[in-house]
């Protein structure tokens, strides 16, 4: 876990005022840099030493065969692997003949920040060589948002007190050696020399590499140019080998004196495009980098971000930690999502290779909600991915025998690549979660653009998907057996509640979305009789209720199910120290699951069956999932325990920040990132965006004196700000209004035109509930 | 599937008139020969062609690595796989230069018989070289079941009618090279070369060959003496090498001469003996077969079979094909396990590497249930086996959170080497189906010495895993959540009735042990409450109903689950064109599991319940599995559908003879074969031994006119003469009477005085169930 003091509260910086080298796998993916298509890890410049090297270039993989113990049919026998690209990072010095290694010499000084106004990591350092040589170093990197091909890196290293010979090599380096990986189910799988030399090219002071993998036969092209400045005779040449390129800088400083290296440095990728193509492709990027050149392109990038800034930002007042933290976490989900155009969102984004950089549920479930409010264009990119591998997604319901489109549970270009199907294959509430995102976005910015390009397809096929797997018993009664929920410790049942409310909604919307594109539903096969079976079970769903206990049942018989022994299980996850079967047998919850159904289905319950929900489900929700957290704060604030909704608001906050999992070095957490706005929107803020209507229910726990958020909604952007016994709505665009309603009120809010109103009354039902011993949320060390 | 001609009825014999290479396969199995010690597929003598070359020591094994996709805790990460080891059967023939190879020249006749009362595979065969050259060659093969490590072979060949030099190799053959294996699960993991050299030795005429395996470390030898008799010259000599030795016999025959080769075999392993100690063993052996000659061993053979014959023979009148099937199976069953002693009872036996030479379920539940009754010492010895692993059985119980002992669901040395836990670590039932077999041998000898000899251990350890996997519901009842039945189409369930009922049984029957042996029991650490919490939770064992059919189901739920759509799946087996997911979810049976429990546990259920069960289970049980035919014959026969249960009791007898699942060629199915004798003694028997008590009803099919047994009870033989209206019960020992029940009546039969009774009336509540479309029994071919 990292201390709470390694990245010192500030509102608008992640910084690291000193270098602690156990910490590196961790920082090395809090500082991450991204725009959704290229992924630069936070290495330092000169590569060593390092958590895990990784370059990544948005689902650009290798293919490796699952294996199997016993073989079963239907089991994916191929999975993808995200492959650690050409470095382009790489700037390595030497001051006279010795290298910059923070391992020798002495580091007096090393700070690393990340701007998230900026959008940059700028890194200083000053250090004594083992010869006594003292330098400064600054370096400033940035993954360009605007444009997507092209990151940039400037390195200025300047002698202190007596004269140097400074040598710069910069390098673009293939097959990176990999260190040595764990047994944990959660870590990619190791794919040693993924790359094949197909060609290389250098002139003075750039290069350009083309590789291809071996078995997905990929190809991909890293270029970089580089720029230098000195006050005095430099040598510039450039050297290239199958899988490195270097340009070497070598020159001398006097006391005072810097040089200065700018680094463009650009990518590409193709499964079609010839190498020709694709080395002229990254050509014409360094030529724009080049002409932008590097202070525009970082007004570029500071221009792209205040304008996300401006109708994203969340503020918080009272509460400096999840202040940054949230900022932090809006930083990385855009990086995640802002220009993969067409390309899936990963668990991790671009910033590890953990879960082998798969996109799950997490993105439409988590990430996309956030996308949708704060930069909508993404989240419609996203979409439209899912709706361009709608045919292996029917490939795969036909091979299971199933109607419609089955998306798979992980993948990187929507094969199914999950290796145990009771947790992959079974969990196929990601169909409705696909369609709530797609619903989401039509409802939030009130465009049919992705419906009809996609929209529609996705709907319809996972709708033909819920009726092949669903059936209505005896009495009529719509169940679906044999599924697994987001609780991955309950597997394989029957009415799982959140699967079948989302089977149900995906069922409805699609019907509605038939009605409204009848041309193009007609042209799917779509005929009336089909919408009416998809309404008919939709209203006929069955959630099941233990009427002794007074509490929906997770799925049926969950609440007859043996109890878990906490006290005997102190070790977490648990998943690594039980087996699936008893896990699955008993009452223990991994991740928020009946919770999540009361969150993304508020009407679905009353008053009095959520807070008993709550109360009975946080007594066995061990949250070894970081997804849990933030739907726990959500539903905590909803039934009136604010302060445990902070604590769980703080825990999805600081996932990363603080490294609660023990393996931020594997990547980020983007589905816990994303929840963090979800906790503060949704749960703080009051928000449900059910049915078609906005409506808010805002309530500050006593740590929080102010909650201010923006969201963009239809063509307006809508600001909400919270204080502890008023709101204010706020639309900012001129000439427009937005209808919500506050608590039983319906508003509609004109520009120029703010209403506040006061909060309603939020009285708890029941007592605030204990968590299984241990698994209290996360709670932050208060100042005593 | 093998025509129904190829083996032509015959009431001792199976017999293959002529040789149809395309099932060399399964007559490799169906001839196989073993002592339950070593085992020799039914290869040709000349090794080629062949379907698999194919011979085994009783648990010979190596380990291999258990691969997953996805790695779980607890998932076992050694397999135990059959060797293949050192082939001493071989023995090649030249013709001048030309070798016997029955695809070259002019095969005229070959015949091979497999004698079930001389326990001999006896082949003969004429053949015409393709140089014009007419030889006649008989071979005579034993595995021996008196002298437990040996094996002969007489070879004989006869120049017809031109002289001719014959040429004879008697070979010993390690690592010969293996056919190309399939996909399909059920068959072994192919290793290539597993064995390594670790010395051989050879004289004039015989040689002794050592090797180790690889990773499980285990040493085995093979040694070979020959025997020569020739009218004139004969030059013999033998070389040897790593992996092979051969002696080599040459001589002239002119017409009607004999060339006459006796080769005596023998094997030893050890995992802890050395080298000069195996050797020597392999020496001791051979001596002690010379000492006996070929024809003493022939001897010893027939009169050891007919000490067998005498107190095992199922006679049928009627039906001549099951008359030759159950007498097959007993065969093989005996050779299976007549001198394992204190080795498994692998699945095929030693007829084949099918399952890797795993040890099952189906010995407790299918074989052992037929030894218990026909051969009572191989019984206990493969139960002293099990409580030899009790080690490992605990430590697996520890790892997966339980307390006592957790039995593999398939092994071959005690380690569970299964690679998918929802068949294989949920299907606990195993351990209750182990300490049922414990408990059916006391009561059927009358014998505690198994009992205290480990038996206890076994009840016990078995009986507190079930204490930590069961729990107490709010009301008292006892439950079973997250197990697997022997239904492997439906899996982690809540209250699987026959795995319940199972519990319950081994918890009373642990109880009932302890307290017969309280100095035992306290050494085990079991005081009488533990005791009581045992008794308690069998008492409340929870038995699941549906209230609206009026019919039990096979676990909590399954009538209420979706119907598989078994006109749209004509595919069998279902798991190779389906996926788990599915099969698991809806209302489709793989195997017997309710209808074991009504076998199991007739006193469970009322008539009525039996009827609607076998009616309601019937419909949807696929058979996909050889376990199952046996056990619908009995529950259809006590149900009064007599014809149906013929027609199971048919199939059960000829998966292997008829090839009936299309994998005889990997061995036999042994708990096909021994479901043989339990389909005709429980099924049109009525036998029942629940309770203590021996019990019959006998009811013959239309087409059987006699039915006759002999079981071994208590220290007598029962001889049980069915005929269509009477039923005679013999005591065949001097002094002897045995307690048991017909129909309702209680009877003591005293030896000498045989009681006849009418059958009683048995009249069945409900229609001939049908099966699921294409799944009728296989019905037997009637002449037309």
């Amino acid at each position: 876990m990292i201390a709470q003091d390694t990245f010192p509260v500030d509102p608008w910086l992640v910084r690291e005022t000193q270098l602690v080298l156990d910490l590196l796998g961790s920082s090395e993916s809090v500082f991450a840099l991204s725009n959704g298509h290229i992924g630069f890890r936070g290495n330092l410049d000169e590569g060593e030493p390092h958590g895990l090297p990784g370059t990544y270039l948005n689902s650009f993989h290798e293919e490796r065969p699952l294996p199997y113990a016993e073989a079963g049919y239907g089991y994916p026998e191929v999975g993808q692997t995200v492959v650690n690209v050409t470095d382009g990072k790489l700037v390595r010095l030497f001051v006279d003949d010795e290298p910059f290694d923070v391992r020798y010499g002495t580091l007096t000084s090393h700070e690393r920040v990340l701007d998230l106004r900026a959008g940059t990591l700028v890194r200083t350092a000053e250090w004594t060589s083992p010869a006594g040589k003292r330098i400064r170093v600054r370096s400033t990197r940035l993954v360009s948002f605007v444009q997507r091909a092209c990151a940039a890196v400037e390195y200025v290293v300047e002698a202190v007190d007596q004269p140097i010979r400074v040598t710069l090599q910069s390098e673009l380096v293939a097959n990176a050696a990999m260190p040595e990986q764990s047994d944990d189910p959660r870590v990619a799988a190791v794919l040693s020399s993924p790359l094949q030399a197909v060609e290389g090219d250098s002139g003075r002071a750039g290069a350009t590499l083309v590789h291809r993998t071996r078995v997905s036969g990929l190809q991909m092209a890293a270029g970089m140019e580089n720029h230098v400045a000195a006050p005095g005779r430099v040598d510039v040449e450039t050297h290239d080998a199958p899988d490195w390129a270097r340009t070497t800088v070598v020159s001398s400083l006097d006391p005072g004196q810097e040089l200065r290296l700018t680094k463009f440095v650009a990518y590409g990728w193709s499964a079609l495009r010839s190498t020709p193509a694709l080395r002229d492709q990254v050509a014409g990027a360094l030529s724009g980098a080049r002409f932008t050149g590097f202070e525009g392109m970082l007004a570029e990038q500071r221009e792209y971000l205040e304008e996300f800034w401006d109708a994203a930002d969340v503020e918080v007042e009272g509460d400096a930690e999840v202040q940054q933290a949230v900022r932090f976490a809006l930083f990385h989900v855009l990086q995640a999502g802002a220009r993969a155009e067409q390309r899936g969102i990963a668990a991790k984004g671009l910033t590890g290779p953990g879960y082998d950089g798969h996109t799950f549920w997490d993105t439409e479930a988590y990430v996309l909600p956030v996308l949708t409010y704060t930069a909508p264009q993404a989240a419609a990119d996203a979409l439209r991915w899912r709706a361009r591998t709608v045919d292996p997604a029917r490939q795969r319901a036909t091979e299971l025998g199933l109607r419609g489109a089955a998306f798979p549970w992980r993948t990187i270009r929507g094969q199914e690549s999950s290796g145990y199907w009771p947790a992959g294959t079974a969990a196929f509430h990601v169909n409705a979660d696909i369609a709530a995102a797609v619903e989401r976005y039509r409802v939030a910015t009130g465009s049919e653009d992705l419906e009809t390009d996609g929209g529609l397809v996705v709907l319809v096929e996972t709708a033909r998907l819920w009726m092949s797997l669903g059936h209505h018993d005896a009495r009529g009664g719509w169940h679906v057996a044999g599924v697994t929920g987001p609780d991955e410790y309950t597997a394989v049942v029957v009415d799982n509640v959140f699967t079948n409310l989302a089977a149900a909604q995906n069922l409805r919307v699609a019907a509605d979305a038939c009605a409204r594109q009848p041309d193009l539903a007609r042209s799917l096969g779509v005929d009336l009789e089909e919408q009416a079976t998809w309404r008919d079970a939709a209203a006929a769903v069955v959630v099941p209720y233990d009427e002794d206990l007074r509490v929906h049942q997770q799925c049926e018989g969950f609440t007859r199910r043996p109890e878990w022994d906490f006290e005997a299980h102190r070790e977490y996850p648990l998943l690594l120290h039980s087996p699936y079967f008893d896990l699955y047998r008993r009452q223990v919850v991994k991740q928020a699951d009946l919770q999540m159904a009361l969150f993304w289905f508020p009407d679905a319950f009353s008053a009095q069956d959520k807070a008993r929900a709550v109360d009975y489900y946080e007594r066995r929700t061990v949250r070894d999932s970081s997804l849990s957290a933030a739907v726990q704060a959500i539903t905590a604030a909803e039934v009136g325990h604010l302060e445990l909704a902070h604590d769980y608001v703080y825990e999805a906050a600081t996932v990363d920040l603080r490294d609660l999992h023990h393996n931020t070095g594997d990547g980020l957490h983007m589905a816990s990132l994303a929840g963090t706005w979800l906790a503060l929107v949704h749960g703080f803020g009051g928000m449900r965006d059910t049915g078609g209507a906005l409506r808010f229910d805002p309530h500050l726990p006593s740590g929080m004196s102010r909650l201010r958020f923006t969201i963009r909604w239809r063509q307006a952007k809508l600001c909400v700000d919270v204080r502890p016994d008023a709101v204010t709505y706020t639309v900012r665009d001129h000439g427009s209004s937005i209808d919500l309603r506050h608590g039983d009120e319906e508003l509609t809010v004109h520009s120029g035109e703010p209403v506040t109103r006061p909060l309603t009354t939020l009285v708890p039902l029941l007592p605030r509930p204990v968590q299984p011993p241990g698994r209290a949320p996360h709670h932050r060390d208060l100042p005593s």
